[in-house]
């Protein structure tokens, strides 16, 4: 990276830049035999995923914030059937009238829905009532996309790609509810004993943007989220961002200086949330005999300095900057740098906190109906995660890609990356 | 106290009496075999009662107050292996250490325990391994039956027969605690499709007790909880208990009269739950156009205005007396008259409030060790049951044994019966 | 103390022991003028406790248990206006329309009343405002009295007397409950330097009962609350109940000797309270660089080795008699050994925990309408205290005189004597 | 951005526009005289707020958002004393060596302070120990202005000024925590009969602003606080933001057309906000027989539909904008046009929320020690309000000043203006 060079030279917009992920999935739009070579694949993964998951590792939820993989298989089943079936497919069967009920989420447009904190008490329907759903439906949505055109009918095809997306996020969220779930447990299960989080690349520098105006958000081809647009100018300052993600021996050391002890370094409902959940390193670790560990999807393992630190809130990750003299960098600062290539790791370890609240981008408009409480229901209290993590499906991220969780959530794969001004 | 005739006179105390149930299990204290026989028979009734339930069924738990199936079945297990094998089988391998931390309830003594409302989060382990659990500690305490004689160690034995009746409890807490958890799902699933609840017996009259002093508590033969004794004496006056349980069809008259509105009814602790709770009805109980329905363990089913009212709290059954001019007899109203005969249904339907505290008999002392915290650190705050339900291992309870619950509990078969004094 | 001479041979029931406090206030029932001095007595000794408090120390309300002195001066004086001014006083004019719903406290009957725990909230109406209420108040009930005969009205007078005693309640509440304010502010205000806790008498022997049928209750002539009755017969074991109270030295070896550290001793819901509150001393109590102090009506004090214990709750009082060896006296234990003679303390120092529920005594019965709410609707979850203690209104309390509390409760001037079986 | 006209063509930035309020005290800052008037204005208008109130009225909390009268006055005071006293002022003696516990406020830097909630216990000291503690350290501030010299010792200046600008700050916290405390008193007292709330100004037209860099924050001369720096560049939109305020007209449509109850409308966090607390209307709003009143400092009025609403939580003004068809203005926005002139009561009537997250300027940073811990440390989960309020001392406010509170919060004097980008 060398440095100073304005930005705006140097990112061409309207594609995406080399440090952008593949696509996940193949896809040919005008060919619905790549629509449903997509789907399968979508679907498969899906299962995958579950399928080291006893009848009960299914049905359990540690938390409101998390859900059952039950849940996670059958709500996302349930999303096509409300919303491509049953509005596309003549004579669609539902497959149980109750589902409805149990397997919507928030979208309030839809119905009436089971209470978030009660979806572990479902050890009904059984997790083979769920897999004969997910064929119920699979088998529909199949025969659907086999008899429509994607020219003839592009906002059914546009629904087709949302639940792809879709489903890929609760993948995701399969994972880290689970992990959730064997952390409060005392034997400490494993989910998946080949699980591994690599070391951090660590470059010697940082990406320097010079200022000025940068361009924001998704344009161009392929899928994006509503809440990616619409694509707008921002005004960023010079600024060094972190090449590399902050690391397990980073944040020893910052343990080690008494970080979690010294509420200067915080802000005032960090430090509430600290003193209150008794936090003092990051979510899963336990300081024990042989150093400290960490539970992953492998099960309890040491500590790996090299490693990009995981599962820290927003409070922690904001008084390590503090402590390290430097910020967490804006969501378009990362994006204007991740843009201008050199940023390592951006995505597949680690989700990197930013410093932006989530919030619409302007002229943004959630659309009608129930698809529209999709993302825009929830700008508010939320800070923005940018880039991906080892628990996101391959290529389903991308550079304009908003995550987006509250400040005190550490469960996910959530770590950091710093910045500066420079003088 | 002039026209008393003693109780003394009227009850034979050395025997029980002929309202008493079976002995759940036939014993010969002096013979191995049929202690093993016994052992058999109690550990083959649990597996039958968990067996219509699915892996997660076994793992739900729906609140604090109730525990999962599979903790059912370990933490019976536990009892044997921690009392039982530990102590007396030499060269016993433990066959999990983490057991003991996950499956201990309540004695301190013992060591530090899982947190009881996350017990619902043990995903692992699995049913199966809960089921190898059982079969590895059978084969031990088969092996320690077989080469101990009862006259040479009546300690052991005693602790042997502690743990049976100890596992008949939770027998039949197995059964409520399902049937909390169904009541919170939606679809509402059958634990039992053959389940019935009989219709109570009316008889006509009351049973009149004379007052007097009268004979409490177990005494003569037979296994006992260390909370039913010592034996004492007590005086009761002269008082009708009513022979017949409250019915169904008693409990909507008082709702049609506004007994869930009429807060002079209530205790004022009582007044506060039903209000906080929203309680118009007894427990599982749903208004819907076809009148109301109560889920059962065979799900749910119209309300049988015959049968015995069940899944009342303390409150409710307080109230109720007051609306119907009556009150709940003390427990030793109602021992006096199940001892004296004539008592319909004091075993085998509901659980009968009754309006005594739970409180030490005089000289009661707990025993010393961790055995010792079984009864005696629940004394306070909890109103005395009586009887046995339909849910009660048939024989486990006797005319001196005493449930406890708090007054605003009401997941349990729990009804009650009425009682009051003559003029 | 001699020993073994049977209770029901050595108490005249017929009329209070030696060991009862004197009448509160002396009272001619015939007289309207002895009416109207009782009347000046016990309100004036309301406005003595109220002086030493200034206008915001009337107004705060420190926990939802606790309620202002403001509120008791304005409620007690409440209870005149609703039941005798307005039913009985041809054109009274009520002060404020408001105040009904202000300063009612529990009479669900007589309408709706300000949430309890947001008394603290009511700055106005001022304190000046309630003095100006109170006059009055006062001003027509002496008009009431004067006009009206005893003979004639005797239920008048019966309510008037019930308001004196109410009132009376509410002067010992009003010490506890600024007591508890004083406590959580650091500065540790006095409300009375001259206040003083009595050494407790220690004699050498216990009472000892020899047990059998005892009378309990009220009866004779004098004015009782309706909890004391109806008078009826007890049966007692026999029982050596301490003469004197336990003391801060007891306490002190309690604690030396671990006794907020063993679960073994303590009731399973008192461990949790414990536990959750982080006991490790009676309540008020600080331990400093100069040994331990306790909060009283006088200022943070040392405490003295010699004076009874106060403010324990009945957790701690059980957790200290089982430490001890013994256990807590029945109320009827202790209302035996009182009627006997030979309580040191029984009155005036602090009520005394018994291990016994509070509950209705058989044929208790309210009384009809909102007056009927005083006692009973409370007979649930409570332990009886006996006794009085030093906040108590000299001459208030007497041997049949049953005061209740939750188990948990410690603002009270509560402490305990032991009592144990005799082998 | 074409055709961007940029803001800095149209706005002098380095003064304030006609659009802003009078300076709120004259202040000549090399003269000591000025600083002593200004030192006295400012502590008197406190005086003058807490006039109205009683003993208790200054004692009161009425939730842990809020603190009593005392506590500002008092908090105010140990302001100057800790931070100008203390190290400046040779020999000073400490008023009172608890009040630093008492009545610090968030300074963790400076040591431990009591519990945020129970800032109402504080009975004592009392209002009149309050006024003496003023007393004192004005007399004390009033000798240090007199000997020392602005140019000499700029920094004891600087703190001085923020001193009042913190204790103006204070003086609208303790009309808006009195308001609440009285709202939840069901007399309704009011504080000051002749507040009243002018009618808002509706100019016909928006202000459009052509988009482009704008210049945001404190620049020049004059007073302000950290949070309104580093002065700094940022890119707005094209937009028209409303000249006037929403009205209580307004809102009364909304509420008409059922904008409490269409969950399309609302943010699912304030969906959830409005649903727990049963919002339906804004903040002390009453619907009676006739028709709104609202609470107010002069008590309950009738809703004036030309006033602009107020009370109202981020969640409702979001809510309001979609169902308007418009949005809220960020915050740049909002100080854009309010520096282009032509915002109608942009101040001196309600805060006005913006939909931007409480966030640093870019290069921000808190100052060294306790006094940086002023306005950093809350730098999450609240948005900005831009203005300033009826309640807010006249001239406090400028047009870079930033407000913020929780989005569900709203005792405070909150309102909004729409905004909305033109196709």
């Amino acid at each position: 990276m060398s440095e100073i060079v304005t930005f705006a030279r140097r990112v061409r917009v309207d594609k995406e830049p080399v440090a952008a992920p593949p696509a996940s999935f193949p896809l040919d739009r005008s060919d619905p035999q790549s629509w449903l070579a997509a789907y399968r694949l979508v679907r498969a993964e899906t299962e995958r995923r579950a399928a080291p998951l006893s009848e009960s590792d299914q049905t359990v939820q540690s938390m409101p914030d998390a859900s059952p993989a039950k849940w996670h298989r059958a709500h996302t089943t349930w999303f096509f059937e409300t919303f491509l079936l049953k509005p596309y497919l003549r004579r669609y069967r539902t497959f149980d009238d109750s589902f409805g009920f149990l397997f919507n989420s928030y979208y309030e447009a839809v119905g009436v829905r089971m209470a978030r904190a009660e979806r572990g008490l479902l050890t009904r329907p059984t997790a083979a009532e769920i897999t004969a759903y997910r064929l119920h439906v699979d088998h529909a949505i199949e025969r659907l996309i086999a008899a429509r055109s994607p020219a003839a009918e592009p906002r059914l095809f546009e629904v087709l790609e949302i639940g792809l997306h879709h489903e890929q996020q609760h993948q995701e969220l399969l994972v880290t509810d689970i992990l959730h779930a064997f952390s409060l447990n005392p034997i400490h299960p494993a989910y998946d004993p080949a699980w591994w989080m690599a070391p951090a690349n660590v470059p010697a520098r940082d990406v320097r943007l010079s200022g000025g105006v940068v361009e924001i958000g998704h344009r161009g081809g392929g899928f994006s989220f509503d809440n990616e647009g619409p694509a707008h100018s921002a005004l960023i300052e010079r600024v060094d961002v972190a090449a590399g993600l902050v690391t397990n021996a980073d944040w020893l050391a910052f343990m080690a200086d008494g970080g979690y002890d010294k509420p200067a370094l915080w802000l005032s409902d960090g430090w509430g949330a600290a003193k209150r959940e008794g936090w003092r390193a990051p979510g899963y670790w336990e300081d024990g005999k042989h150093g400290w560990t960490v539970l992953t999807p492998a099960g309890r393992l040491p500590v790996d300095p090299a490693a990009p630190v995981c599962h820290v809130s927003y409070y922690e990750a904001d008084a390590f900057a503090r402590w390290a003299g430097r910020e967490l960098p804006t969501e378009f600062e990362w994006e204007a740098a991740a843009r201008a290539g050199g940023l390592a790791d951006a995505f597949g370890l680690v989700w990197q906190w930013t410093r932006s609240a989530y919030a619409a981008y302007p002229r943004y408009r959630a659309a009608d109906g129930a698809l529209g409480e999709y993302n825009g229901k929830f700008m508010v209290n939320q800070m923005v995660l940018r880039g991906s993590s080892a628990a996101t499906p391959p290529g389903h991220a991308r550079v304009s890609y908003r995550n987006f969780f509250y400040p005190h959530q550490r469960w996910q794969f959530s770590g950091l990356r710093l910045s500066s001004y420079p003088a």
